[in-house]
């Protein structure tokens, strides 16, 4: 059985939860908690499942695999269907490109390793702090909302009518967004697909309020 | 013929440029200058490309697409030889995760506008910006270096003996530390890798410097 070193609240490790239930993959849920102990991620066991400290962490058959898109495509190539991409080139640069506006341009700035940075290292106030953390998602949404209204291939989710990897992104950094109380007026498409999604019951099951480790 | 809207030093455009070379595909080059006219990512024309307002993106038959990891793949799809990735799961997921761990680990925390942004709104000083700098990138050498010692698949390269898409985010990653004067003692395994690829034409054609808007 697949599994899925996690944190409830880490919206990385909740991308992979939704991709697994899209897949109808069943999965062995281990948590690792990156507050307690100083870090559950650091510890010297979990370092030798993944040396760069972080989560989601996938185990397959004995191989550790680490990086949550990483994680979601090497699910797509194993359990094809339902697929998470387009069959076609376009559409899958299109949905990794859009995936990748929110995991390589929204979520590494506001992470918990970099929200500790700002607190610690650069004694940021809390004010500031969460302007950081708006200013990204913002930037981030507006593109995001952008290059999905300017696209016929964008539909009742991200990418056509069926859920994908961009919805598996989506999902979760809206979540934060709203914990940091960041408007999404100006997203109203954003808004629409995150309704689509969070009727399913895939993407319902994976939040992180409804996870083993949440408090 | 492909088109690639770059920057010269733009590491994200640097990787694209890299994997063009190492597939032997010719493409013309469109530069897209970050600093100058107030940044021409944000004008209206380019916007109408890449409504991130981000480099690179790449022009092929009409379509626009956006995201380096997503346009390396997308080249690996629709050009497979010489392939970026491995040919099994397991490898092309590691693979990915090594290529993520500076995409989405290292590098989105030191592009320009965050810089812009650490200087402008947070009013940062050379000096902690710097080590802010260094800061990212030392800590997820650390992590790539371990990823690469502990695996049987690391070879020539990042992964087995033909360079690919983890190398091609390597190599720009190595460049901007160097210019940042990150030390690179502790990473015996990058600075490896990195002699092995820089002896190539595909490599060493791609730097900054020798690109046209270098100045």
């Amino acid at each position: 059985m697949l599994q899925l070193y996690s944190y409830f609240r880490s919206s990385a490790s909740y991308r992979v939860r939704i991709a697994l239930n899209l897949k109808g993959l069943r999965y062995s849920y281990v948590p690792v908690h990156l507050l307690k102990d100083g870090g559950q991620q650091h510890a010297s066991d979990y370092q030798r499942v993944n040396p760069a400290e972080l989560v989601p962490t996938l185990i397959d058959d004995g191989h550790a695999i680490g990086q949550s898109l990483a994680i979601m495509e090497y699910l797509d190539e194993t359990h094809p269907e339902p697929a998470l991409l387009p069959r076609d080139a376009v559409g899958r640069a299109r949905a990794r490109a859009l995936a990748q506006t929110i995991a390589c341009e929204i979520h590494p700035l506001n992470n918990l390793r970099v929200l500790q940075y700002l607190e610690r290292d650069l004694k940021l106030d809390e004010v500031t702090k969460a302007d950081w953390y708006r200013h990204w998602i913002t930037l981030g949404f507006t593109a995001l909302e952008k290059m999905l209204i300017q696209s016929p291939d964008t539909g009742t989710f991200c990418h056509g009518d069926t859920p994908g990897l961009a919805d598996c992104c989506l999902i979760p950094q809206i979540a934060n967004s709203r914990r940091f109380a960041t408007p999404l007026d100006a997203f109203p498409t954003l808004r629409r697909i995150e309704s689509a999604c969070l009727a399913l019951d895939a993407f319902a099951k994976a939040a992180p309020q409804l996870q083993p480790d949440a408090v």
